[in-house]
């Protein structure tokens, strides 16, 4: 088990664990939001313009947070700077 | 116990951990905008459009982080770069 | 304890992990849902028809995130390209 074969392994665990871990908190938050947004439309009908559009951009931050997370392990698997110079390494030697 | 097995059983491993974890929170988030859409709409049965519409858009917000999970689980199995190039190494050594 | 084995092992264990782990919030979320959909329904009887279409819906969103994992378990189990490797590899030895 050579430097790339554990740089490899650390890449593809780490990429899962960021995505599965960092689902967490903004899907909370966004049921969160979603459930409170309902109850004021059903508080206070009128106001349902406002109400959808708060929510919404609200949830545009939220899911963005989730977004951060998918980048980075795209960039883990696909973009990886350590595994790219481990690999020009390897072939270059 | 080579390089390639020892990736292959990392992709796997991380494939089904990361949709396993991810599926919790968006879950649980669901559930907790449908159930409040509903109380909603025994409340304001006069909003229903509103309510439900809000409801839907929320859904498919939560939805995308689940299906986040689900595209790395499945580049990990189907697409892993790693695995390509300890393939392609393996077999032209 | 081979190469070919130790794969087996692991999309064993990581199947069954991963549909484990994975039913746990959307069953809390369903379940969460359709309690709240039997409250809704005694406490507003006239609005049947919007709860029901609601919660159908919704349980509908919440299933497809379980579903997510049931495919992952299934593509370890009946088409893991990493085992398939591992097999074409020992029948060619």
């Amino acid at each position: 088990m050579n430097s790339t074969t554990v740089i490899a392994i650390c890449s593809i665990i780490t990429a899962g664990v960021t995505i599965g871990l960092g689902s967490i908190a903004p899907a909370l938050g966004e049921g969160r939001a979603v459930s409170t947004a309902l109850t004021s439309l059903a508080q206070q009908p009128d106001a349902a313009k406002t109400i959808t559009r708060t929510l919404f951009v609200g949830l545009a931050m939220i899911e963005s947070i989730a977004i951060y997370c998918l980048v980075v392990s795209m960039i883990l698997i696909f973009a990886n700077p350590f595994w790219n110079h481990v690999i020009a390494h390897a072939t270059g030697k």
